[in-house]
């Protein structure tokens, strides 16, 4: 085992037990302390960045990763404020959420808990790194961030900021723990340590999430991958379906919750088609679709059978004509990623049945996938957007960082035979 | 990957879409006649159960298993009675847990449905067959069993029974398949299958469950171990804590929440344990204790170190005297599995600290620790005792084969910039 993992493994248990039972008042002002410590060492912060930044650079990193990378004072800013507001909200741990007698006078209840010590694997950016913290220790949990090699100068300085915050607060300062050797070595030792780590939360592309899911021995929370789509049904108001559509494609096309596919009802495909084609070739998004598209579509391009189940992240979208809403369900249900779908009817009973039969996180009656977002659903802040379904499903926010334990008052009770 | 897994996969996915809409009255009824199949079979059961017996004997399967194993008319009955038990209880799926409006107003519900295909993989006990079947059909689960290979031919059995009923009342019978092969080949590939299962719920000794934890890319649910402590304070009523010991210790040894060690504050300890030692000795428990125990009690033998982190399942006890409640919790909190842990005390802070800080599933104020199952929490029936933090903790009902999606009313919102 990696000896450096076990001394941080048992530096956030140690932690854990401190956080496990912090007042709200004193996790709430060490956070905004560190919101503070982290403003105050910006010119730091940012000189580190531009090493990372120049590095990436010289490594031949695209536009793209550098810009998501990259810090600058407004950045910060959101930062500080990020942690601030996870200041404001209400700390769930502690709650009772039931409370019984049972018959032979014992009293169960099901208090809310810390989960204990996250892991958390993400890649390149910075701002991860003071949001997974302000959310961890917000809700009494101690954290271990494994943030990518990228990033490393910009995540040390940020965390160095962080935890001289929990110093002078009089709290742990290991509720912060940064992994400052990135090699992919020690990234898998890290997804082995079940005897330290309560839960892995890897944030980052589909390779990065597959690996952990993979190697992970820790129980793990998947994130992020969507391939959503999008049914036009026969009923559908078709200005609203266009209206969403494009918003849900372009409005940001790198993001999780941007739809991916389109369905179309044949008996709409006529009208609406030609005209959704012109919109989409004036916001240069490229459309795979099969045979009945193509011939209304004229920029359109065939699709090929992988195309209905591929996540593009990027100005693509495939489209498909079908007949009925059960073979607009029957095919979400066979490609989808568990993420968001919607469906744009005006037919009661389709809006109903859509909703009860397709398997996701989040289905959607004449609304775009993009609002599956723990700011968008009031919880005020997120961790990340569970597509599986065990623990926490959709936008977490921060009862998905806590369990419960059985809490139980006796005066003598033994169990008869 | 392994063929018939695939397809037993498919399925059950095939399957799930259906369950997954059953009405609660469809599924109560097919309960109710899969009970009475089960009985109308028991011949061809009990005579496939004989030759699993034989076998097992030929093999030299100790006595202790040979009796989980056996099955004869009553434990028929009883395996019937607890499908019945299940048609009776409450049906959690569809029921929406919250729904609210949002600013922009979209609506927002929180719906309880089936988690999808459950995967279940267990050891000697046949009667685990319909337990499972019929907690995961009642939640809408399809379900793939793997029992051990000591039971294949009675599991075969029990299965094809409950298989007929479910196809006499027009409902998929690939709700519930078995894997016939039982080979360590299929068990490991069937722990790969993330495609198909969504979760992976394994029951037995401590090295099946770890074994699945550290091969599975399914999400696992761990059950069972239990390193159950009794911390009896300085305050203690020592009548009761006497009760309290020899119940949790010697109702039943061979089960999780089953007590497997002792600490005594040490200004009780010339009291109580030379008392207690009686008591122990008269129940043919043996004692390991330290230095001060063993002064003590007579017939105890030293504790080694390994002893403090053991889950016996036998009529042994590890004991040790503390100074404090602190140093008790720090005790337990190193060495416990997070499954049942009990305070015996008079001392109200105490008990409170001990409630806090103890890191348990279920934690106990003057109470056995034997109480921590389904049943006697009041679920009607469990699928298993949870001791991981993810999803669900302590003893799992009905609910804890669920999860939720997000079901989002709009009239035509789109994001905005």
């Amino acid at each position: 085992m990696n000896e450096i993992l076990i001394t941080m493994g048992e530096n956030a248990k140690k932690a854990e037990t401190v956080l496990r039972n912090l007042s709200t008042g004193v996790k709430d002002s060490a956070l905004l302390k560190a919101a503070e410590y982290l403003l105050q060492d910006e010119e730091k912060i940012l000189a580190a960045n531009a090493v990372d930044v120049e590095k990436g650079r010289e490594n031949g990193m695209p536009e793209s990763l550098v810009d998501r990378l990259r810090l600058n004072h407004s950045r910060i800013l959101g930062m500080a404020d990020g942690i601030r507001q996870v200041a404001s909200l209400q700390d769930p741990v502690g709650e009772v959420l039931s409370m019984k007698k049972r018959p032979n006078g014992l009293v169960i209840g099901q208090k809310r808990v810390p989960l204990g010590v996250v892991g958390m694997i993400y890649e390149a950016r910075p701002n991860v790194t003071s949001d997974a913290f302000a959310l961890c220790f917000k809700t009494g949990n101690a954290v271990i961030l494994k943030g990518g090699s990228d990033a490393i100068r910009s995540n040390i300085a940020i965390v160095a900021a962080l935890r001289k915050a929990l110093r002078d607060s009089d709290v742990p300062e290991d509720a912060l723990q940064l992994i400052e050797d990135t090699s992919r070595q020690t990234t898998t030792d890290f997804m082995k340590c079940s005897g330290f780590i309560d839960v892995l939360i890897p944030r980052g592309g589909q390779g990065l999430i597959r690996s952990v899911v993979e190697n992970s021995t820790v129980p793990v929370i998947e994130t992020g991958t969507g391939n959503c789509h999008i049914f036009v049904d026969e009923t559908a108001d078709l200005d609203m379906a266009a209206r969403i559509i494009m918003n849900a494609k372009t409005q940001r096309v790198g993001v999780c919750n941007a739809c991916e596919s389109l369905l179309i009802h044949e008996k709409v495909k006529d009208r609406f088609l030609p005209v959704l084609a012109q919109k989409l070739s004036d916001a240069h998004v490229e459309v795979r679709t099969d045979e009945e598209g193509c011939a209304l579509m004229p920029e359109a391009v065939p699709a090929a059978e992988e195309d209905w189940g591929k996540e593009y992240l990027d100005y693509i979208l495939s489209l498909k004509v079908v007949s009925s809403v059960d073979e607009a369900i029957a095919h979400i249900n066979r490609y989808n990623t568990g993420h968001s779908e919607a469906i744009i009817t005006e037919n009661y009973s389709n809006a109903q049945r859509f909703l009860e039969e397709v398997d996701a996180a989040a289905v959607y009656v004449n609304a775009s996938t993009r609002f599956t977002d723990g700011n968008e659903f009031g919880f005020g802040a997120e961790i990340g957007i569970s597509t599986q379904k065990l623990h926490a499903r959709g936008p977490m926010g921060l009862t998905a960082l806590t369990t419960t334990k059985y809490i139980i008052y006796g005066n003598g009770q033994t169990r008869p035979d």
